[in-house]
C-alpha cells in the first residue's frame, strides 16, 4: 500500500530547508537578536517570503484575515478536503530559528517536491504558516490557530501592547479588518487532519539518540502561586526551635515537588521557577515566601490527580511548620491527546524511513492545541542541540531537518483520512 | 558582702526609663518611623538631651571625638579606673525604640538613684552612649565603640553616605574633628570592665517567661555567599531525570542547612535570608541560583566546624546534581566570650533579685565586640515582646524595664574588679 518516492529529490530537502530557515531568521526587528512580532513590519516580511516559496510550490496562497499565511495544494480534483500541515512563523524575543519555521517550511517543501513530480493526493494539502503562537505582543498565545478553529476570543481584540496599542488598531494599522477575523475560520468538514512537525525543545530525542519522534500528547498544564507566611527575625537571635521560616518551607515544599515527579512513572514534570524571599537579607529570617509551580503531564487524570497529591503535601510541610499557605491555581491548559488513528502513520512514516519508533509527549504548547477544535491533530518532533530553545543557540543538524522532511513526505504520500464509520477513542 | 538597696526609688525606675525610652524615640529624621542616623540633627538633639540626663544624674558629660555621648560619675575618690556601663543611640531605619537606648537610659538612671542616695563606689562609673553601633549610614558598624577602643579604622573616613557626603566631611559639619577621632580612644589601664544591658532581640527569654538573661557571648558569625549553575530549560520539555535545576539543588542545601543547625546540641543558628533564581519564569527551569547563608555560635570553633561541614554537605549535594558551585565567605566576625568572672557577678545579681539564672548567647552583635579590645565584657538581656526588634513593634514591658535596672544596680553596687594575678580563661 505505500508510495515509494525513491527517485525524488529527498537528498535535497535539508540542505533547501536550513536555507530558508536562515533566510527567515534574518528577517527580525533588531540584527542584535531574533525577534518576529506579531503584526509588524517584519511580519508582512516574513509572510510575503513564505507565500512566495509556496506559490513557487505550486500552491495558491494568501495572507487570512488574522495575518496566517495559508497555501493550498489541490488534490486529484478541486475541492477536496485538506490534509492540514503548518506551526507557527513568529517569533519569542532574543529566539532560535527553528522554532516553528522548521515546520511550515518542512511542509512547503514536501508540497514542492510532489508539485515538481507532478503528484496529486486524492485529498488537497494546506499548509498553514500561524501568525502569532508565542503571544509576546499581546500577551494572548495561538491568535493565528483560534482564528482558524473558530475560537478567536474577540474580547482580546482590546489588548493592549506594551506601547499602548491595541491589537484592534494594530490589525487595522496592518491592512487587516478586525471586525472580519471569523472569516479566517475553517469548517471542521473542510479538514481531514492537522498534523505538525515541530522542533522538539528538550533534549529526550538527543537522549535516545534519535533524529524524529511520535508525539503522544500536547501535555495540560497547571500553574500555582504558593505563598508561605511564617515569621521574621533576627538570623542571630532566634533558635531554630522557635522559628517559622517561610524559606526553609518552601525549600521543603521544592523538594518535595521534585521528588514526587520524579518519582512518577508518567512522565510527570513539576517545576519551581519563581522564587521571592521576603524581606531578602542576609541577616533576617524570612518571613514570607512566594514561589510558583508548573506541573504537565500527558494526560489530564494523571496531571489532576498530581496537583492533588502536591498540594496536600504542601499542605502537611506548611501544617507541620505553622506556616500560613496560600496556593492558588493561575492557570490550567488541558491535554491535547493525538488522534491514535494519525500518530499510527506517524509511527508508520518513522519506522519506513529507518528509525525507531520512539513516543514523547510535547510539554511545550502548540498551535494543536486550538486546532483540536475542528480537527484531529498529530505531531512529528525533531531533534534539536542540548534540548535548547527559545535562545539564540537553538540548533538543528541538516540530516534531521533531512529526516524530519523524509518523514512527513512520506506520511503525506501513505495518508489514508480515517474512515467514516471507525471510530477511535483519544 | 552584698548591699542592700532597699529603701532605694527602684520601684519608679520602669517608669522613669520608658518616659526617657518615649522622649528619645520621639527625635527621628521623620515622624512616620523612627531613624536616628550618625552625624544627623537628630544625632546632636539626641546627644544634648542625654547628656542633660547624665547631668541630672551627678555626672560630668560631654560629646567625644566621634560624637559618642560619655558621661563619668566619680567614685570614693576623684581618678579611679571606672566601670564603663553603655549602648548605643542610633538607630536602624524604620527602628523600635528600645534597641540600645534601653542599656544607656538604664545605665543613667542607675547612676542617678546612687547620687540621690550620696553614695559613692570604690571605683568611678562611666556611663556612654555610642554614637553609631549599627552603621546605617556610612555601611561600617560599632563606628563609636570602636574609636573608645582605639581601633577606628580611619580609612572609613573616606566612606560615603547615600547622597554622596563622606564621613570625613560630614564629622566636619558636625563640629567634630575627623584628624582627631583618636582623642576618643581609652586606655585599659582606665576600664575595670565593660557591662551592657540590652534587649535580647529574639524570643527566647520570653519563651523562658524570664525577665532577665546572662549573655554567655556575643556569638561569631560566618556569611557564605552560595551560587548553584545547572542548565535552564522549559518547564515542560525537559524530563525530571535530565535536568540540572539549581533551584531544587539550593533548596535542598537550605533543607540540610537547617536540619543540620536544628539538631545541633550547642545553640547553632543557619540562616538563608536571601535567594535569586534565574532567569527567574514560571515555565523555566531555573539555571542559576544564588543564596547567602548566615552560621552563629556561641565559640569560634564551633561555628568553624560547623561551617565545615556545612560546606562539605553543600559540596555533596551540588556534586551529585551536577551543578557548578561557588561558595565564598563573605564576612567573618570572631565570638566575643562574656569574661567569667564577670558574667558570675551578673548571675548572682539576677539570683539576688529573684529570678531563675538563664544563660543564653546573643546572636546580634553588640558594642562589645569592639570593647573586648579594651575590657572585659559582660551583657545583661532584658525580654522584649516577641522577640521583635528592627521594628516599631519593639517593645519591652515597663516591669521587664524595671527588673533590668534592678538587675544592673545589684550589680553595680556589688561589683568587685577582677583581683590583680587571677587569671581567669575566657
Amino acid at each position: 500500500m505505500e508510495a515509494g518516492i525513491a527517485g525524488t529529490q529527498a537528498a535535497a530537502f535539508g540542505d533547501e530547508i536550513v536555507g530558508r530557515i536562515d533566510e527567515l531568521g534574518a528577517i527580525s526587528e533588531t540584527s542584535e537578536h531574533l525577534a518576529r512580532i506579531f503584526l509588524t513590519s517584519e511580519h508582512r516580511a516574513a509572510a510575503d517570503l513564505i507565500i512566495g516559496w509556496m506559490r513557487a510550490a505550486g500552491m495558491r496562497a494568501h495572507l487570512d484575515a488574522i495575518g496566517n499565511v495559508s497555501g493550498r495544494y489541490e488534490g486529484e480534483r478541486p475541492g477536496l478536503p485538506c490534509l492540514m500541515l503548518g506551526s507557527h512563523y513568529d517569533t519569542v524575543r532574543d529566539a532560535g530559528k527553528w522554532d516553528g519555521p522548521l515546520g511550515l517550511i518542512t511542509a512547503i517543501s514536501c508540497v514542492a517536491d510532489l508539485n515538481r513530480r507532478g503528484r496529486r493526493l486524492p485529498f488537497a494539502i494546506e499548509v498553514t504558516g500561524f501568525a502569532d503562537e508565542e503571544g509576546v505582543r499581546f500577551g494572548s498565545t495561538l491568535l493565528g490557530s483560534r482564528a482558524v478553529a473558530g475560537t478567536f476570543d474577540e474580547s482580546v481584540l482590546k489588548s493592549r501592547d506594551s506601547s499602548g496599542q491595541t491589537m484592534r488598531d494594530a490589525l487595522a494599522q496592518f491592512g487587516l479588518d478586525p471586525e472580519h477575523i471569523g472569516a479566517a475560520a475553517r469548517a471542521r468538514s473542510e479538514l481531514l487532519a492537522y498534523i505538525e512537525l515541530h522542533i522538539e525543545q528538550g533534549p529526550v530525542l538527543e537522549t535516545e539518540r534519535l533524529p524524529v519522534g511520535v508525539v503522544t500528547a500536547i501535555s495540560g498544564a497547571t500553574r500555582l502561586a504558593a505563598s508561605l507566611t511564617g515569621m521574621a527575625g533576627h538570623a542571630g537571635t532566634v533558635p531554630m526551635l522557635l522559628r517559622r521560616d517561610a524559606l526553609a518551607g518552601a525549600a521543603e515544599c521544592i523538594v518535595a515537588i521534585e521528588e514526587f515527579c520524579r518519582t512518577d512513572s508518567g512522565g510527570l514534570v513539576g517545576t519551581v521557577g519563581y522564587i521571592n524571599a521576603m524581606p531578602g537579607a542576609t541577616n533576617v529570617i524570612p518571613g514570607q515566601v512566594s514561589f510558583t509551580i508548573d506541573l504537565r503531564a500527558a494526560s489530564d487524570a494523571h496531571r489532576k490527580l498530581a496537583v492533588a497529591d502536591i498540594v496536600r503535601r504542601i499542605e502537611a510541610i506548611a501544617g507541620r511548620r505553622r506556616l500560613g499557605l496560600q496556593l492558588d491555581v493561575t492557570h490550567e491548559n488541558r491535554t491535547v491527546p493525538c488522534a491514535p488513528w494519525l500518530k499510527a502513520q506517524v509511527a508508520d512514516a518513522v519506522a519506513a524511513e529507518g528509525h525507531r519508533v520512539f513516543e514523547l509527549p510535547s510539554g511545550a504548547g502548540h498551535d494543536g492545541m486550538a486546532m483540536i477544535d475542528i480537527a484531529d491533530v498529530a505531531m512529528v518532533f525533531v531533534r534539536c542541540r542540548g534540548g535548547i530553545s527559545h535562545h539564540p543557540d537553538e540548533h538543528v543538524d541538516t540530516a534531521d531537518a533531512e529526516a524530519g522532511a523524509r518523514v512527513l513526505l512520506r506520511l503525506i504520500e501513505n495518508f489514508r483520512p480515517r474512515g467514516p464509520g471507525i471510530t477511535t477513542k483519544s
